[in-house]
């Protein structure tokens, strides 16, 4: 049984405005920012604009809806870190790491030889997501 | 630039039937199968049937025929080995961990205190391997 959907988490905040985001994407389906725990500079999420928890649950619109908006965001996050490689990643449910629960897609720049940070603890530095952001946003454009 | 594909590796030739796999799910567009070295048992792959490199080149159809078996293959995972979380990844270039070059997205059955096996080394056994793709077959029949 598929648990349910529970709209206390924080992406669907962001997504009815109450919080605030570093939006890299936006179209009518879905929403691509900043992860504000990133594990590399550059590590963008995308989510669809509609309750789902995770990959369980979603349905087949929302599937191709979040992954063609992934594929953009990781070809522009790319692009604008001038990473060699690009990680995604997406967690279902607690055990496997998810922590915020919403259906969301990690996208994370890649260097070899570099380590991922751990993906919690530490201030988050909002000016430097909103310099991410805009850098991700003019590779999307360009 | 995509970068071109090359129709040399493995998973092309498990495409052509050059080399055997242990098949859990096949559709006119895609198919699923044990990792030979596999991070946790039930570790799956969902590849699409057509050439793509990885996801910074294919096309939206192999995208959501993709996700959309992955979908299927982790609802299956979770169920035959009782996981109380499933991690899904798919690897960009080298640098990301990519080290076939066609198109696919890990499922992995995920529990809460343990880590993943390093992706690499050691035999596969392939009787294990019989036996996990049989526990995933039965679970997306029932």
């Amino acid at each position: 049984m598929p648990v349910p959907y529970d709209p206390a988490n924080v992406f669907a905040k962001i997504l009815r405005g109450e919080i605030p985001n570093h939006t890299i994407y936006e179209d009518e389906h879905t929403l691509a920012f900043m992860d504000i725990m990133p594990q590399a500079d550059g590590h963008a999420l995308v989510i669809p604009k509609t309750p789902a928890r995770n990959l369980l649950d979603a349905t087949p619109e929302q599937l191709a809806a979040v992954v063609a908006t992934t594929q953009k965001v990781a070809r522009a996050v790319k692009k604008a870190f001038a990473a060699p490689g690009v990680l995604v990643m997406q967690f279902n449910e607690a055990a496997s790491g998810q922590t915020v629960f919403h259906l969301h897609f990690h996208v994370v720049p890649r260097f070899e030889g570099t380590e991922l940070r751990p993906h919690a603890g530490g201030a988050t530095d909002h000016g430097a997501l909103a310099a991410h952001a805009a850098k991700i946003r003019a590779a999307l454009e360009g």
